[in-house]
């Protein structure tokens, strides 16, 4: 079966972001092609912003909503798409005052994890 | 009476952003200085991101979390710090998926009334 | 210009919901289209849920997230599909529980408002 | 018809908070026992925190949750039950650290509002 | 000592969505009375939406407001309303669009979750 | 290095209520002498609300904001403050009711959590 232009398109965006073929793992299976035709073949590939800035307001509105697993997620993203741990640092600090001091321990906190989760695999 | 520096520093902030010297108004008068010394003059000056990236993140915070007034100033400042008017509708079409629905209608419908604005000023 | 096919199947199902073919009156113009093609014609026309039922969870997720605006077009929606006035107000106070009082008095008030809009116009 | 013992301590418990009798207005009539019996008999009656308690937090879970229309009723309650202007003002600014500073914003209007109000009643 | 009819009544109701009868466990006792009384008592059983409408409500609060322990609690409760897992699944995607990609994210990963324990205990 | 005036405020007050000098332990190093100045030093050192109603109304907060772990902090402050296990409960009680009922059940899952820490170091 031949994918859809929408999805080769989400696809390839994913796998910028994320360094990998998205694969469906234990995902429900439509939601999955949702997520990679409309989520990222329709919105994340329009010319509006940059790769860079899309995954930085996705890292903002993560982290003031508090979905703290989608956060770790795009975490990762936004260094694979070239943003500093410097900067995503100073995002948190910077969104405590906007969500709340929790909203930047939390973020502070999640992104220690994945920085030392890389460090550790890379040791 | 002479004015902190952390004051200073602030208030020369809020002037980038907001394109006024801040002004207390109606606004508390405690929380006015709060805001000026610890939110903008020691938070908003922080060398770790551009004026445009603590821009940007700020408005996508301010949208998720559906906090209109703030929003509106905010998107203001955001087009004083050289963000265009099409990347302020492209963060809200985007942000509609993080949030919801609801979070794009609304940070669009709000996005236009600002731009409505200083267009009927320019007139 | 032709219309896709899933814009015909979405705008098809906003008339079904909202009584009339949708208009982009002043929403941005690329978000309208997503809202028919993604929202409607991709998601509301899936054949796991009657639209009574997607009608239905769509008022409690506004109601309980506390978008006014939207929740007064879904409550329009759901008196289309059938939904009675009883069942809307009973909804409210029972999600009075699981988002907070002040969800309920403001569902209430809402629907309310919807209602005696409606009746004025039938007077 | 005889109210329920459960009515009449609610509605005793409102009278002492609000200043007034309570009465159903505009609100949907089941609700509004609902919230005389079960919100105010049965909880805000109960033993274990003072009202002035029981207010302050009320106030606190309001701000924060940015329900405009309940805090303002609960700020004229907070009054009625002794807390001071100073206090509700020094709440806001408080809270503006737990839920982000557009909560202390707005907490600080919405109470100059009430505060005004009360005022131009008594000029 | 007797129990009142208002807790008879909730605790008949809780017995026929979560399959047996509530008890307070490590539950606050007064608390517990109060979710038996109030909340299954007085709302639950009040007759103006069917059970399986209040359960599917419930679920869409659950979810967009993000609250896990409890989400997996009534997805339970849904399945046992009658509910079939692929509705609950459908109604997942449906409100990753009012709440934001995660919301549709999480609520399918712990609907998965529940549906597994349930398959795994009848192996 | 000597050490500011705002932290030495902020640190002697973090102690009084959290029964121990502050550390950043594995804490971002500015996030944390922002939280000590900044937070501690300048807000939680205001005169306008006795230290016990700054506890109680963050207690509040973090509850129907549903910040866990913020939250299990806060309770340990406010037993330091003199607020008492009971008064803990009933807050929790009293706030389900206007942040929803899996507020209320999570609050007291969480305040029971800390109870039985301190009980199980003192046996």
């Amino acid at each position: 079966m031949t994918k859809s232009e929408r999805y080769e398109k989400g696809a390839a965006r994913m796998k910028e972001l994320f360094g990998a073929e998205p694969r469906p793992g234990t995902m429900h299976e439509d939601f999955f092609q949702i997520t990679v035709e409309n989520l990222f073949g329709d919105i994340w590939t329009r010319p509006g912003l940059e790769l860079k800035e899309r995954s930085m307001i996705t890292v903002a509105a993560l982290t003031v909503l508090a979905r703290e697993r989608e956060l770790k997620v795009h975490i990762r993203g936004a260094l694979n798409a070239g943003i500093s741990r410097e900067k995503i640092n100073e995002m948190m600090i910077h969104l405590a005052h906007y969500g709340g001091w929790p909203v930047g321990v939390n973020g502070l906190r999640i992104a220690k994890e994945v920085f030392d989760e890389i460090d550790s695999k890379q040791g």
